[in-house]
Parts: C-alpha cells; sequence; structure tokens
C-alpha cells in the first residue's frame, strides 16, 4: 500500500528496482555510521540486503520518494522482532530537511490505523543526536536502555530505547513499575562501603542507625536501577544472584572490583552468547554478575 | 538574581509582595488539579506555602512576569530534594503561550551555566500531557516511571521522572544499565505459567527444550523492569526477596495473585512509611513483595 504526506510518497519497496537509487545511502560511509553493518560495497550488495530485510516476518518497508518521484531514503518497520520497531534511512543529499521524521510519521499513522499495531520501538545508538532529534519529533519517548555492540565495531555502544504507543487503543496502566532485588547481609553499613564506589551508586534512604536497611540507586537520577540492602536477621533469603548489564563500563567496574577490600572477583569470561561476564562475590555470598556485550 | 527571557521576566519570588498575585494560580482548583496539594483557600495561605517552599534549603524560586511586569505564575527548583528539581505554575490565563517552557528554559541555563549543576528533574503525572509537552520542548527525557498518591486524593497515579543532564560537564556513561534478579526454581516452565498472568509479563528469552533458563519482562517494551528464572539445580541460590512497584495496579494484581493456581499469598497489609502490600510467595519460597501508595 503506498502513503503519502505533504512532501513525499512512500512506496512499497521492491529490492529489485530500488537497490540502484538506495545504494547511495547503503553504499555512504557517513550514513551508515549509526547502523548495524558497515556500508555495502556494490548495488548488488545493497540489493540483497534489502531483498533480506524485506523477507523478514512481519516487515513493511518502503521507499521515501521526494520531488520528480526520487528515491531518498527507506522507512518502515522491522521484520522479525517481537516488539514493531520502526527502521529508516536517508542519503545525505535528504538531511536536514525533516524527511525522517514525515515518512516515519506516515508509517507510524498506518501502523496504528490500518495494521492496528499496539506500539513501535525505535533503538536508537545514545550518541546518535539526529535521530533522537527525529524520535522526539514523532513524541517517541525513552522507555530505558541497554547496551549492544556491532560486530563491525570493536566496542559496544549504549542504545536508547524509545517507544510510542497506540492511543487509539485503551492503554493498560503499568502493573509493574520497578523490581528492586533485596540482599541480606550481615552488615548493611560494611557492604554500602563495599558497593558505592564499585556501582558508583548512591544512597536513596537509609534506616536505622547503624543502617538496617538501605536503597542503592545505580545511576544519577531519583529513578533507575537499584537494590535494596537489609539486616540479614530480618530474612530468611539465602545468597542472591544478581545479573547486571553494564554496558560501555564493564573494564572499569572489573578495575573497580578487583581493588575493593573485600569480596572475591571472578576474572571475565567470554560466554558462548557473545557477552562478556565477571562474578564479584559479596561477603554474604551474593553472586553480582557483570556482563556486557562481547 | 533577575533572569530575563524573550518575553519574561524572572524575578526572585517575594512570598510577601508576590503572594496576591500568586494566588490566582494557587486558588485555582483546575490550576492545582496536578499539584501535590489542593488549592489554597486564600491569599495568606499562598503566602504560607510560598513561605515554606522558599524556606527550603537549596530552593531557588522566581516569580514569572509578563507584560507590564505581571506576575504570572512561578518557576524554579524545589529545595530539600537530592536531584535538582524542576518546579513551575502558571495562572490559567497564562496558558497556551509557551510561558512555562520560556521560563523552564531560563532556569535551567542558570542552573546548568552559573549554578553549575549537573542535572535537573521533573516529576510529572503520567496523565498530565500538558506538563509533559513542556518537558519534551526543554529536553528532558523520560528517566523512569514510579508511583505517588498525593493524600488529598483518594488513588495513587503514576509519575514520569524526566530529566536532563548538563551537557557542558563531562558525561559519565551510565555504568549499570539494568539489574535482573535471578530466581532458581524447580520448574521454570510451570513457574513461568504461574507468573505470566500475576505479572502481565511476557517471555523475552527461553533456553532449553523444556525451558531451563528463561527471562521475564514485565512491560510491554523491549526493555524494563525483568526477572529470570533459571533451573535450581543450576544455582546455589537460596530463596531470594523481590520488592515489586505496582503503581496504580495494587488491586488488580493482588486479584490474580489469590485466583493463581499455586503459591501462597500473604492478604495486604498498610506499613506505617505509607505503603500498601501484599507478599506473593511462590512454590520455591521466593518471596515477591508488592507495594504502592497506601
Amino acid at each position: 500500500m503506498k502513503l503519502a504526506t505533504a512532501r513525499l510518497s512512500l512506496v512499497p519497496l521492491d529490492p529489485d528496482a530500488d537497490a540502484e537509487a538506495l545504494h547511495t545511502a547503503y553504499g555512504d560511509p557517513e550514513v551508515m555510521a549509526w547502523w548495524t553493518r558497515p556500508e555495502t560495497a556494490s548495488a548488488a550488495e545493497t540489493r540483497l540486503l534489502l531483498a533480506e530485510d524485506n523477507a523478514q516476518s512481519g516487515a513493511m518497508l518502503w521507499t521515501i520518494r521526494a520531488e520528480n518521484d526520487t528515491v531518498v531514503g527507506l522507512v518502515g518497520l522491522l521484520g522479525a522482532v517481537e516488539i514493531p520497531g520502526l527502521t529508516w534511512i536517508l542519503a545525505k543529499r535528504a538531511w536536514g530537511r525533516g524527511y525522517a521524521t514525515e515518512a516515519a510519521a506516515a508509517v507510524i499513522e498506518h501502523a496504528f490505523v490500518h495494521v492496528g499495531l499496539d506500539r513501535v520501538e525505535a533503538w536508537v545508538q545514545a550518541s546518535n543526536t539526529r535521530s533522537l532529534a527525529v524520535c522526539r519529533r514523532l513524541d517517541m519517548t525513552c522507555r530505558g536502555m541497554l547496551a549492544q555492540r556491532y560486530t563491525h565495531q570493536a566496542h559496544p555502544h549504549e542504545v536508547v530505547v524509545l517507544g510510542r504507543t497506540n492511543t487509539r487503543k485503551r492503554q493498560e496502566p503499568s502493573p509493574v513499575l520497578h523490581v528492586e532485588p533485596v540482599l541480606p547481609v550481615a552488615d548493611v553499613p560494611a557492604t554500602l562501603e563495599l558497593l558505592q564506589p564499585i556501582l558508583s551508586a548512591r544512597v536513596g534512604f537509609a534506616v536505622g542507625e547503624p543502617i538496617e536497611v538501605a536503597g542503592l540507586v545505580l545511576g544519577p537520577w531519583s529513578v533507575g536501577p537499584s537494590l535494596r540492602l537489609v539486616t540479614a536477621s530480618q530474612s530468611q533469603s539465602g545468597p542472591v544472584t544478581l545479573a547486571l548489564d553494564v554496558g560501555t563500563e564493564f573494564d572499569s567496574l572489573y578495575q573497580r572490583a578487583i581493588e575493593a577490600e573485600s569480596g572475591q572477583v571472578e576474572p571475565p569470561v567470554e560466554q558462548p552468547w557473545g557477552v562478556r561476564e565477571f562474578v564479584f562475590q559479596l561477603p554474604d555470598g551474593h553472586r553480582l554478575e557483570f556482563s556486557a556485550p562481547a
């Protein structure tokens, strides 16, 4: 189905017919700097990539056509994802005119009104301010962050996950806003002193003198990943395992862990599923499994 | 210190001199619908409230003055908060002109350039679309959600915490992006079947046939509160306690918990610190402590 906006027409992708024109985007290193893979080497490789993406179950992709029906980019919904995912790419010469926002807004409207989707999501590299601005103009708001490493890049990066819900549908309130694991420890003040510098954490709340219960917030905001320390005698729990996604900070966290005065560190291992992990075991036996993209 | 914008001047609050003019905002039920307290009954009560707010440690409050130096509202930074918190209020007659955005932008600029703050935060009721739009225009993005109940209201509501960092300062990358507690259970598939409907959760990943490890995502997005189930023999952990903030969904979650086929429910109790809690204990002994504002 064709879609139209004030300045653009969106025509369903035909990889064979459109590869040549789209190669000006997919073959450009500057355009592909934020992409999951490096630029393609030829229009033929671009055609293969487009055919693959288009064949994914549920994919809906349109070429973006500006004046004179010129193809300037691609927009649509990714296939083979659990949460509908918005994607777009624009040739460099078409940047800076609001085309990405205009095209993606039409796709979202189509997805909500005609396809009946409940929500769409976009994954944007945290330093990609242009795409974050597109998302902001699309009324997509941040839902959380994760870490990713693209196979052609040496280091992982932070990714912002933004989303917009279909307000035409009845919205379910969020049933669970936050999960805070509770770690029973023999000595809450000593554990705070041990964990605060490793995790760059701040004490969100503390009860008792000396402290018997404390909340550690792992980030600079009022909300965010957190954990609670309680005096061991108040709880029946045994040692707890926590999996912590540490994004780009794996090495510095490991350094701080091995420099800590107590606790045991197991050295980093690379898991077959593409993550690096190290374990920091607290004196009370709790295991903090730090992981990042390998 | 006075601040000036294109259309407005911001003059440090003087509760005695400004109470009368500001009472058109604080005394108006429509303006106060999103506030932490009901409207004030008189200019004298407004003066008391302003004096209290102004006296909080670290508070920086300015009256917003439009044409002819008329006071149309208040803007500034809250005192006695751990993360600097933006606040604003506008008399109804001054709505819809972008005054809140213009005034708050000047306050943020002042806070970043002259005070040298690292970040500012705003807490906005999730259904307050006007204030969320102000935050969007101020480049404040969502950092998380929490639940609150104002003492004059019958029910709790969801609050969006939005924030903006001072990009003039060196930004620390987020050390920990996410914390996922790991629950060892005898039977992962049975536990999934038990927990999914109670928590409105979806399975983010599953390993093994039958499933030996699974990630439960507690929300509709790719990221969000989550927990991991592992087959008990793979782990040395004992029973785990998790504190779950369930916002407005306390009663429906409790209903689903007592209708579950297994597990034990302890009935809701009201804690002296202003929250309601109920505990759902899994067959493996793990305790899920659900809490919401009382």
